[in-house]
């Protein structure tokens, strides 16, 4: 079906607090340097699921409607000008956010820090659950052959697990701990297993998430049971926001260990000075990523790691609030995919 | 004077709480790898001050009785074997702590997170404010000509501002602020400098100790009348060790800055999220420092720093606690100076 | 004048085969995103020269005409769509290639090795030698007061320098050797030392050359009569392009030492085995600049460098090609300065 | 059989030009800091051949008698003053090279740039062809249970691979072109996979090498038939030592890259200035190691690299001759592993 037969497309709007409307707008026109992308897949991630329920995360409030959705993969159907027209047909792995490139930041190659940041489902910005949305071509990354579209779509949460693990400088051999074991945990998982860590230590409460862990390689801990904090790490993933889980992976870490906190939550974090400084263990966090999406479509291409098989559930675009809803009702669920234009045959 | 002429030499004990005393010890051999060093001139620290006050810092507690000082400098007297005998007559700066060598991280260059550190005035270990002391050859480091007496003694706290900015990465051009103008807020001013820092802004709420701070080229903010965090900095040293004053400090932080913690206090520190996630901005502390001795003296050497003005009073030996109380009687006091072997004459 | 009242514009081109004429243009209008600039100072770089004189740098064959010169100082006239008019009259500092912004290096902070760089003077593009040009407006960077408009012009080489060091990593209390003492050389120097480089040996066989890097600091080696390989040197800044003395300047690096070779010739570069591999040092070329202007600008205003006394000559635009002469003709020649608007009245 | 037993101990002496010879020597006793080994078995270095062989490397001139072999595994036999008498009976990975810890370069953490170095088989060092050795306690690495005596001995060669690996920095994704594929190749090739390369490209002219490089995943190119620069990479690990190899492996890098030279030969290299210059390509070279084997056993335990497969001959002390001449007379033979106390009944 052509962009034209499409018009107008559907699109799922947050139209009120705690409300999905099924709803039609006319189909964008790519402006100059942008790509008309007809949606195949868009996973569900914890923010969309969040601007849901509760209207807003942190300063960011939902300005009614919006449409949610950040993690998407389609098909370029058109281009805008100043964009090869080659690229019609060609699969693509949407980078939801777009920066300056004007910025001090941006020519340092630090774009995720743009302060002018363009991200898809970010108050005030429009995301990807759509049949149809325009993105800038720069950042609709081709995908190679026998890269699937869903492995497209969580191309975004794996940026987060890479760009923990770089800035974590996760390296061969390194004893890693990631505490908290959502699709975030795992990504950092799958990411640090990608950089040749030895041995990896995964810390949740939930026996479904650690038994996926467990499966992926990972010496699993059920916090409500064990501890964690008798051994000792040189990188600490922190993907729970916990405070109190935040402070004992810290106090486990060897000397000159890096910490990565990615898990959000409170308005300040408290350290244990003794790590910081008599063991001079280095803390930072995580915004979003940049220059993630080659490297990570390199690896899905080479093999290096695979995502597959963590979608748990996938979704028509009717039925859009059920997807969205599934981390709520189902601890085992990991990513729930929405299928804008219908749901594979296969 | 000879070693043999002088023995027994004239040591000054912390020999019970609050007390010090001065007496007489056998001058000690060189063992195998070390030098005999005649002590010229060692430098007060606050940490001896607090061992004199307290008793303890942390978890070290003293263990009576205890020879302060760990900022020394002096003239190879003696070798032990496996010591070239030209180094009799050299003037060394003395790097207080000596390391195993053997674990991982000595191996890796990391010689400061040693855990098996052998260092001056850290309890157990008796420092050297004492006419002779005894210390590996290798970190006895030789002083260039030009170099005076005492600025080889100060290396020891420039090095602690040489390493801060090192863990800050402080470039060309960076905006810095250093919250807390001690002597070792000092030190990091000297050292922010030397690395080509544009601005630096250094933040006390004493007149004598901002004004010296201007003296050397610094903004100044006192923060009693005045704020700092209106604007924005890339690097901050943290040398006050007060939690709302780190607080503020980090939030006044640019995207993509460097946080470091030299400034000790309480068992932990409590940072903004926002800063670490949302501007990504590092943190780490700083325990001593590694390998700054050549760079240092190659400083001191090449004028790229000055610090003979920061001695503010001489003692000899015997009115050692005049200087290690120097500190707390006199805020414009930075740097005491003691003379073991009497001072100079000039 | 304004605009209007000076269109057309004098425009200095490179017309035919060692031929300049001064010649009329219509003043160009700035499109979205950009400025027009009214050229106060140009300096004059060996590259134009070199094209005067050849024709041809590498592969880079003038097509004429061509407008010289990329080293640009000016005010702003007029803004293009999106551009704050707020910068009409504000002074700035021409970067003069302006990347893609969207290709992986440009992406990455690379930008100076984006593939589709559009660069003042370079062939095809047409350089600053004019009343005005037009140019993106982030890379026209804003002068802070203090920083003359020919230090504003000389940023461009400065870059050079400071990308350089960069790259090298010179930092406190390194030995480096600079061999060659042109403007890029000396501009090295300044770099080095505001990074704290501690002792810089500059090599050079011309005496007024090596006169002005003696004045700066440096310790000089006349090539002709003396040897610079019989010390040892942490780093290289290679800025002579001659084989030998580049195979000299490697042999002389000590263990784990940096070089990078600035300067030009030759197809290829021949290494001594024994520095990279036994002595596991690096080396890499420098590729014009990036994110250099900020730092740059920063430096000058904060009083770190000091380049204004490198200008040895001045010239209106009808006088250019003199300019662009004046360092075949004269070795004590460093920075001939064109005024297209008119030479300074002071 | 314990030492007293075994006194005299079997020695295998390079004891001539191209003659080696069965003796007997004394078993060492271990002094201060060190171990006395029992020898499981030593893998051949293509450097034990040609000191066989030729009688030097480069200025390293065998002063004869010298005893070969620095791939080394065994058991700790007994301990010198200051070991922990609990090692013995411990299985042991010997680094072969034991350096100063006291210059510039141990101490910051570069040990293998040491200049008073001891490595075993290095001219005037015996190397560990002898049933016993004794080694510094610290070079002597505990093996994980789980690493084969076999996989210990050849953290020799893989530490060479990690090393030029860390030297490129290697990182997720990274196109890698392998130039050569004897045994430091295929050490090259495993380290690179192991850290996350995605597509590695090994070159050589020996099928049955290539073929083991395929079987370890990599894209092989035999350089008899077919180009391998039509392609572009991100890192080049130079393994060959033939110039033009050399030269062509470097035109081929993308913009931004990194080149190792592992492969010795000549004493210039000539690189191509384009990619220097134009594309900013870093080289650098090893000399040999440093902090490796905790890195390489903690991998090796944890199966992200496995070389147990590489061993393509056993020998028994007394065949020693036909061990080293193994890789002259059989171009598939990879590592000959020669048992000094007796090969394994299994």
């Amino acid at each position: 079906m052509t962009c034209d037969e499409r018009n107008p497309m559907r699109v799922l709007e947050l139209s009120a607090p705690e409300t999905l409307t099924l709803t039609q707008r006319d189909v964008p026109t790519p402006g100059p340097g942008q790509v008309l992308v007809r949606m195949t897949c868009v996973g569900v991630c914890g923010s969309d699921t969040h601007y849901l329920t509760h209207g807003r995360i942190g300063s960011y409030a939902v300005d009614y409607p919006m449409v949610l959705g950040h993690e998407g993969a389609g098909v370029v159907e058109a281009v805008g000008e100043g964009v090869d027209a080659s690229r019609i047909g060609e699969r693509v792995s949407i980078e939801p956010g777009v920066p300056c490139r004007t910025c001090a930041q941006c020519l340092a190659g630090a774009y995720n820090l743009c302060p002018d940041m363009v991200f898809h489902a970010t108050p005030p910005y429009d995301g990807s659950l759509a049949e149809c949305t325009v993105h800038d071509a720069a950042f609709a990354h081709p995908v190679p052959d026998g890269v699937s579209d869903e492995a497209a779509a969580m191309v975004e949460p794996l940026s987060v697990g890479l760009w923990a693990c770089r800035k974590a400088d996760v390296t061969l051999g390194d004893r890693v701990l990631i505490t908290g074991c959502g699709p975030i945990g795992l990504m950092c998982l799958l990411a640090a297993r990608a950089r040749g860590a030895r041995d990896i230590t995964v810390v949740d409460l939930n026996p479904e998430r650690l038994e996926r862990a467990r499966a992926l390689g990972a010496r699993v801990v059920d916090s409500r049971h064990e501890r964690f904090d008798e051994r000792e790490y040189d990188v600490l993933l922190e993907c729970s926001g916990v405070a109190s889980v935040t402070l004992a992976g810290m106090r486990a870490l060897a000397r000159g260990a890096r910490a990565v906190l990615v898990g959000m939550g409170g308005d300040t974090v408290e350290l244990p000075l003794s790590a910081l400084q008599e063991r001079e263990v280095s803390v930072t966090g995580v915004f979003r990523y940049a220059n993630t999406w080659p490297q990570a479509l390199a690896m899905l291409a080479g093999g290096v790691v695979e995502v597959d098989d963590l979608v748990t559930g996938r979704f028509d675009l009717a039925d859009g609030e059920q997807a969205l809803r599934a981390g709520l009702d189902d601890p085992a669920s990991v990513k729930a995919m929405i299928y804008p234009n219908g749901l594979p045959t296969v």
